[in-house]
């Protein structure tokens, strides 16, 4: 039986200020990349996401960003690859707080945002961020969001590393994402088509209808497109439908 | 033979902001108060910091501090008990990632300025906290500058608590301490009579002439005091003719 | 034929977070109160704000806060008088900066939660502000929520004041309001009642029936109500009839 | 009988944290480029600097950055012009606000560190930058580090420029500056042959030997290097001597 993670952003409200639907997605969901209080997230937010994790036994991440919330850190900043690191590092060690104040273990890192694209363009940056996370907890997933990334996590024999893929985003041939400024809503039927194929065949139709290898052990959705909840619901169907197993990959 | 520990407050400069002489202080002191990123310091001063105690032999403590860099974490802020305990907890944790980096354990909390005024004069912030401290790890150890926050840490068992006393400021008869503005240079000999006075028979002349009783296991020492270095010498001296022991709580 | 001002907070979204509807609440208001950056906006939402504000000719001002987004502004924070009139200059000055470069004056004040709140308990701190108003630009006026503010402002012979008061919530017969944790939607009758009340003739029907002195020139409507538009255009229908003119006080 | 201005960078200070030695420096100045709360200054240390400027009839210039404390303004942002625009306005603003109450007027607009080196290199960003300058107010200056910038700024009649010189660097023969990692202190002589040289002939010797234009009308002196006063005593001694007039450009 194939087993495939479902991964989303979460706890990226701050203070007064509320984003994403949260407590909808987390019952649909596998493993939640958490926001370390630096692009988004605060103390509050944080231990309140943990909880909710916590309550639907959903596995815990960091999504590290940059120190930039105006920008909700999704603006480059010229860092070395010391201050990405230690960037990482305090996020990763806020979130080990709050799981460990209830009982669990962080699971994965997923940078976030202009902190992804960063570690994909320089592997310099990547390997700092990578042997930072190996020096907190060698048992953490790194969880690589391109070929880039995940080529150079493949440089540490200690690290586990899981490729991950998109189901309510288009692929290039290029096995590149096809972004979109604003989410549009997706049909359930393209979506779930994506995520069998990629579950069972590790392959994805690109744009231009070419097969494209998308060898993704977890698909990654975003819990702020306009129908997520239908998305994932129609997910969970298909998954049953085909015998495929919905689990976290520290389950 | 009598142990004693010496603490100091370190890792309060911020960014390009240079404060104290963390690394003239390092080599005299056996535990760090390292401040979290709230009230001052940042992800870079943080592992600089652990690097810096971890080189002396030096016990990491987390020195929490309210979200107010411009304050300096020492202007009351009117927040709830789950709020604190939350500000606690993350700084906490973001200390947890550096030490485990460095493949050290963190000793113990001591809050900063006007949080810890907070936690003295109200109780339940207090409890909020101490619990806080608990759920993230029972084996911490709580640094109590004053009576009203030690008499809440013996309503928990599993709590290690520990009373610390100052050397470098004067008592009053009720056992406060004579706060200074702006800390002037003191005498070796007053320092390191009132050290060895705690050290061996926990007490204290007050600045009125009486013996009160200052159950200290570790003395507070102002790092930023004019001649801060020239104090810990003489207490380290101090200690070496009497017998006394130097060392952190939980070596 | 009388004349009232209609004010409402503007311009608390930050980065991606959006808070209140302001491009459909703008339009049937006079005075803006705009955030400036401490509790809540930043230099963007500043000046779209001041853009749409001047769309639709609708008076500036600034909603100054304290410097504490995780709480919004709402938690009192324990600063000197010296302090809050710093954190007044600046953001009314950033205000400026945006209104001059729109070829618009800044018309008036309103501090923001927790900065009204010390504000209106302890008139040393009040003074500080508008005597830092003053300084500035006397020709500002400053908008009054309560009346122990209001006596302060009186202590300025050069200082316009403006009281205001609330068509949204309801009075006690102490004047002071009945505030709601979470605004609930209000009948439209009950809320134009109120301001046709208000306007014409200075008064409140209290929660005890009691009718009150209110003496107010502008009132104020919480844009992020449930059903904010649609006591809007109420209120302007009520006026109409009723021969009211709504305009801003500069106007 | 020539004149020339000197400017310096002021307020840089943060919360309980000192930089520079402004008190020292600011008689020694005709212009001070004052930190607007991004990468350094907050509105206490605004005001105390616009004090202090007023005290010493100095006129009154923005030292805009980007918002990044922890790294000090001097990490490239990916911003947009637009973005960059309004970061220059609000600080712009925020220190008109001081200005007012201090009844002075900003004089001119010195971006900071990473801030200024988009600027040089982007002459969109630039250009955003100017006009929002000019949308503020027309009569203020643009102090100009480098060619490329000088070179924009022509672009816009309305607007004045006053390109500057370092006397306290050495040149490269294509008229970039050598800069330091940790400023060293320099010979007195040096030092006053470059001001002596920029005043009267509008040259500078290079590291190469070379005789190269720098048509400054404005010269920059570090206030935080090793020597700074005794330099800019200097300077002023060798102006009396040489017959230069010390003075700003809006004297």
């Amino acid at each position: 039986m194939v087993t495939i993670d479902i991964n989303c952003d979460m706890g990226e409200s701050f203070g007064n200020w509320t984003m994403g639907r949260d407590a909808e997605v987390m019952p649909y969901i596998t493993s939640a990349n958490i926001a370390g209080g630096y692009h988004a997230g605060d103390p509050h937010v944080l231990r309140e996401t943990v909880d909710l994790a916590n309550e639907h036994d959903v596995a815990l991440g960091i999504h590290p960003g940059f120190p930039d919330k105006i920008g909700f850190g999704r603006r480059q900043i010229d860092v070395t690859p010391q201050e990405v690191a230690d960037y990482v590092t305090y996020q990763l060690g806020a979130l080990i707080g709050f799981a460990k104040a209830t009982d669990l273990d962080v699971q994965h890192v997923k940078p976030h945002g202009a902190m992804y694209s960063l570690l994909s363009q320089s592997p310099e940056h990547a390997r700092a961020v990578m042997e930072a996370v190996l020096d907190v907890d060698p048992s953490l997933i790194y969880l690589a969001t391109d070929m880039h990334i995940y080529e150079v996590t493949e440089e540490y024999d200690e690290l586990t590393a899981v490729f991950e893929g998109y189901v309510d985003l288009r692929y290039n041939p290029d096995r590149s994402l096809i972004v979109e400024k604003q989410l549009t809503p997706k049909p359930t039927d393209e979506v779930t088509d994506r995520f069998v194929q990629i579950a069972t065949e590790g392959t994805v139709e690109a744009a231009n209808g070419d097969t494209i290898d998308v060898p993704a052990e977890s698909i990654c959705i975003h819990g702020d497109g306009p129908n997520a909840v239908e998305l994932l619901e129609a997910i969970h169907d298909a998954a049953d439908e085909h015998g495929i197993n919905i689990a976290a990959p520290s389950a």
